[in-house]
């Protein structure tokens, strides 16, 4: 790790601390901007993330390190839903007094979700502020990215991994019971879907996002772009221990993948692969674009998504 | 502008609006990611730079519209200082109740300043909180970025534009006396010195900075990371009508650029190109690292550099 020396100031003597944790993951901090790579060919992609304290999360649900990786992990994953290389991390943190302690643990955070999928931390811009929140902004880059607009009447809808795991722990923290722990994991260290969008991409998925808001709102967003009908099997949905189909058709954050690919996708070549479940969950169809949702043969009605405005987690 | 069409929600809806003021600047919001092309044989830059509301400034201070425009400036300064071409900005906003109806005039000024510049603006994240507080992230490439580091003894000092003006502003907005509209116009739509950086690299300009918390921490920068020491002539300073030679040696959110380049450069050209002075200001010498300010030949002491965390304007 090699850095322009700071000058002097106490904002800056925060952002050693933070830079002291970024560790290898640290590249050119220090100058007025940071550097990245983009290979001839590729095609740049940013996306660019917030949480905010007692809006998207509370701090009695996770450490600061928890705060600092999921923050990182959410904006990666709007990358996996691209299927772009992830190429740079920047951080923009507003930091009250009473986080100043935590700063490196969240730094760490940070870090180690950008490391778990190759991408340097390459700048940052640090503020006072009455509440914490973490910017993220993530580059990536790609010769054929994935996007929203892609999906093709009679493909199969896929999802990775197992869902709901955020919504139940969230419900326990609400109320009061005790968390799980495999949906608290799930709910603390979401995995950007890197590699596996990589894999996806390659063997025909034309369509992705990644499950930020629900999956129910989510695929709305497929359905609007490309101007399809999805149906989707509630009760086939693959959930983790406990949680309900609902929680799993409309928790947020799963930073899961939800993509339109060939119903014949080998999902064991994946899971092999990836030791993460790829799961049918339905099919894309003609007709007025939109989600439908079914439970043994009939319609059934699925809570509309999380969305920050309406529905903040408080 | 042609958008892929957004899912429904409170959320989205505010972002439709926001949208709808970034006019010909919008490309591919909607989507995961936002795109954008670095050149072959360039190297991408990125930098973020967070405005947040009481801390960076008060709204009784600006417009919205200004608001906006102020900070995307400030970002887009960050590439001035690389000397970088502006290829995207991202703009994360988190947007309290009260400043709801404000959102699309915050986001014209941030098209406005992008737009200035020639950069698109290809996405963002809106989030509620306690705070208006608005990250903006700049993307750009150049093939031979200016660093804080390439400052070589010999050269001279250079400064664009005329300094003290926010500082001027600030100091009236504060103590409650009228505000002197050309104090007031540098401080709310500062012009972010891109095609100027261009000009200065293509003219020996070896190092640089953008002048954001103030001239003589800023110094202290190049100073600290081209192992140098700055001899620079605290009265020689050029000054916006009213501004003492205090202000302008440690007056934050310039955005004007600092240099070190031949002592020969001809300053007169520079100003019939762009329409802005251009003043040597000191010397680069070898020496400690650091700046040494004089004034009548000699030394002086000038205030320490606007720093957020223990100088906050409140």
């Amino acid at each position: 790790m090699s850095h322009i020396p700071l000058g002097p100031g106490g904002e800056f003597d925060a952002v050693r601390a933070i830079i002291a944790q970024l560790g290898a993951s640290a590249h050119g901090v220090g100058d007025d901007a940071g550097a990245f790579t983009v290979p001839p060919g590729e095609v740049g992609f940013v996306s660019t993330d917030v949480a905010v304290e007692d809006v998207h999360f509370r701090r009695a649900w996770f450490t600061a390190e928890e705060i600092g990786y999921r923050s990182a992990a959410a904006a990666l994953s709007d990358l996996a839903a691209m299927a772009a290389t992830p190429r740079a991390v920047v951080i923009a943190l507003t930091l009250p007094e009473r986080w100043r302690a935590d700063a490196p643990a969240i730094a760490a955070g940070i870090a180690g979700a950008a490391q778990s999928v190759g991408a340097p931390v390459v700048g940052g811009d640090l503020s006072d502020g009455p509440t914490l929140a973490i910017a993220i902004t993530v580059i990536g880059s790609t010769r054929a990215p994935l996007t929203r607009g892609g999906a093709k009447v009679g493909q199969g809808i896929w999802v990775t991994g197992r869902l709901g795991g955020p919504a139940v722990a969230l419900a326990a923290h609400q109320g009061g019971s005790a968390v799980p722990p495999r949906a608290q994991k799930r709910f603390a260290r979401p995995t950007p879907r890197i590699r596996e969008a990589f894999w996806l991409a390659a063997h025909g998925a034309t369509a992705c996002i990644d499950i930020s808001d629900g999956l129910s709102g989510d695929l709305g967003h497929i359905a609007a772009a490309s101007s399809v009908r999805l149906v989707v099997q509630r009760d086939g949905l693959p959930r983790v221990e406990g949680a309900s189909a609902e929680q799993a058709a409309s928790g947020g954050e799963e930073y899961e993948l939800a993509v339109t690919a060939p119903q014949s996708l080998d999902a064991a070549a994946f899971t092999r692969e990836f030791n993460v479940p790829l799961t049918c969950i339905g099919e894309v169809r003609a007709g007025e674009a939109g989600v439908e949702w079914h439970s043994a043969g009939a319609s059934v009605a699925v809570p509309q998504a999380f969305d920050h405005f309406d529905h903040a987690p408080q």
